[in-house]
């Protein structure tokens, strides 16, 4: 089954918003086995939507944007007006548009009347987090769903679009797929090299972020996708760090609350990202209370006592100073594992022997110390973001 | 003058990028006056890019991806083939490709050989940060543009094609604006609400961010422009921060740098973020030396000596407890400038007195400690941004 991705919005097209929908809605689509044939993105004009329309040929249509109540909404009625679709009243739809109106305690104003219309033929979408619901129908050969445009509101509701597409698909999609952090993309492929061949059914997509990269698994074979998933574990156990729809910052703090165990950072380049990043989990409470910026060498000596003459001697990105970084956190703290990061990020500082992207890393966890660096490959904030990854990394393989 | 952005490759299809590059050249071209007309995303294979030009009658079409070394990569063979054009080695290219590899210590591969060629009427587009490099070249009534898909190496490569059609344009473009911060979108645009008509002849778009609004205003009015740039100015004054093109991060440096002072930050619910932030400018040590992340109540009081009476009678989530934090942490550090943060970022925890979202901030200047709150709306991880956003803001204030 191929589709069509149809994004409609003047914000696109002059760069106000980036479209984010569309890489979520075709990652969905392709984990269920459903190919993408094109994308597209225009103004949200009755000629335009129908000029796009009349380009398109393939089975299932995803339409995004446009569904609001403002009269720059016009997706729904250009869409219907085209297919020739009359657009009736859907009470249900009313009701909850102005169920929302009373929980924030306003009422409905009347140009959101237009949210509740949809042809009589579709599968009405209830949003949950908006007052513009979505719809599937069918006209002829080809399957049309509209969705509104923001993200937030949007996500939630490719659940049902997914069930409905499982419903009509005439195969079954399996997925799978394994997080890997501590190789690079480039090194992965090639060690994969071999691997696609031997999982012909099965299609695998790398999808990759800063310093970790999602594997995704999909097959229509179940047996061929559990045989592909075990011999990639097999292969790669060492850098698999868990599910690849388990963010980084979660597989930490489930290793940590597992063991019930806290943990502390001391961070120089990262500069708060790596505790940022970690408390991007709900109830991260449980395993982190505090952690420290050191950003000056100063304050390295005065807060976590580095002595001067390690500064000196081998600088505050060196193995000695992450080493005494993370010996004197865990101290300090009492944190059952303490993590210090300094490294150079650049533009500027770095030297033939440490160039930029050079970073150390400290971790004392059970009174044992280790430290080591990695050299990362990106600007300022690549580098950052790679060496957060690696460090939440170096946590898991701690704990496990 | 209407443009068409042609994007190719598979992977935009099956979600694995997000297509940045849309939105960083329609924004480009918006502020020149260009107008997008639509935004087209086809697979790598020769009939998909055929199909998609076929269907493009724009006087202006910029083609993005496909510019690489290997199979997969066939744009400027596809397009070229399209127009009937030829391709002949373009040896300027060719050299400095082979230089690319020598820097690297790597000797060129043949498979880059292709990278160098291109039709003879192109003007060739150096690519500084890879081996692909670009080209503009005219066929019929139509400008065809070429960039490799890395942001990295598009976004430099986008000035010379900026230089390009100035030259070619018939008419000249003016662009300024500003950054706001400390306002609503829809609230600006309430009170925007005569604006727009009373400058008809300026384009004004705003690009909302977390916490943060650029307004780009347009016009080929150069007059008309400075008239509406003075407006816009002395009616927002008040939420106006900087020049639309400059990160509300760097602001804060350079009003810290300007008078010489330092700053350091006592962090709850960002978590480290707004250090994180700070610290995406390079030079940033020259007025930050260090910081806190204080998660629990335990480390507030601790690290900072915030009474236990406090935590209380108040929680750690009010006015008492953000004074307490950001006056010891002056106290402590010696900041010029402290602040701290402490709120509720959800998804839990939430209160009929203080919801999710409610945030704490204290800042303290010159013996001086301020006190305030705000509720912001959107999910744990906007929240937490609005709230760095909302406390670079305040620094801002405090220091002008």
């Amino acid at each position: 089954m191929q589709g069509t991705i149809l994004s409609i919005g003047n914000e696109l097209l002059i760069g106000k918003t980036i479209n984010t929908n569309l890489s979520i809605i075709a990652k969905t689509l392709y984990a269920m086995g459903i190919e993408v044939n094109q994308a597209l993105c225009v103004k949200d004009d009755v000629h335009s939507i129908h000029q796009a329309l009349s380009q398109i040929d393939d089975a299932f249509i995803i339409i995004t944007g446009g569904l609001g109540p403002t009269p720059d909404d016009l997706t729904k009625e250009a869409v219907c007006a085209f297919y020739g679709l009359e657009l009736t009243l859907h009470q249900k739809s009313l009701k909850r548009i102005k169920d929302t109106f009373k929980t924030m305690h306003k009422t409905m104003d009347n140009s959101n009347l237009k949210q509740a219309y949809f042809p009589k033929s579709a599968i009405v979408l209830n949003n949950d987090n908006g007052t513009a619901p979505g719809a599937i129908f069918q006209v002829g050969h080809q399957t049309i769903v509209l969705l509104p445009g923001p993200p937030t509101e949007l996500m939630p509701m490719l659940e049902p679009v997914k069930t409905y597409l499982l419903e009509h698909l005439d195969f079954e999609v399996f997925h799978g797929g394994y997080l890997v952090v501590g190789i690079g993309e480039s090194e992965m492929e090639h060690q994969l090299e071999g691997f696609y061949n031997a999982h012909k059914d099965v299609l695998i997509a790398p999808y990759a972020g800063l310093g970790e990269i999602q594997y995704i698994f999909t097959s229509k074979d179940e047996m061929a996708l559990k045989n592909a998933l075990k011999a990639f574990h097999k292969r790669f156990r060492d850098v698999i760090v868990g599910p690849y729809d388990t963010p980084l910052e979660h597989i930490v703090v489930q290793a940590l609350q597992a063991q019930n165990k806290t943990i502390s950072f001391a961070e120089s380049c990262t500069g708060g990202l790596l505790a940022g990043r970690l408390i991007n989990v709900p109830g991260v409470s449980h395993v982190f209370n505090e952690s420290y910026v050191l950003y000056s060498d100063n304050a390295k000596i005065k807060r976590l006592g580095v002595h001067q003459s390690i500064i000196d001697q081998f600088g505050a990105v060196s193995n000695q100073c992450v080493y005494e970084l993370s010996y004197q956190l865990a101290q300090r703290t009492g944190a059952d594992i303490s993590v210090s990061v300094s490294g150079i990020a650049g533009p500027d500082g770095g030297t033939k022997d440490k160039p930029v992207g050079t970073v150390f890393f400290g971790i004392t966890h059970e009174g044992r110390t280790k430290t080591m660096h990695h050299i990362f490959v990106g600007d300022r904030q690549m580098i950052r973001q790679k060496a957060v990854a690696f460090a939440l990394n170096l946590v898991i393989k701690t704990l496990t």
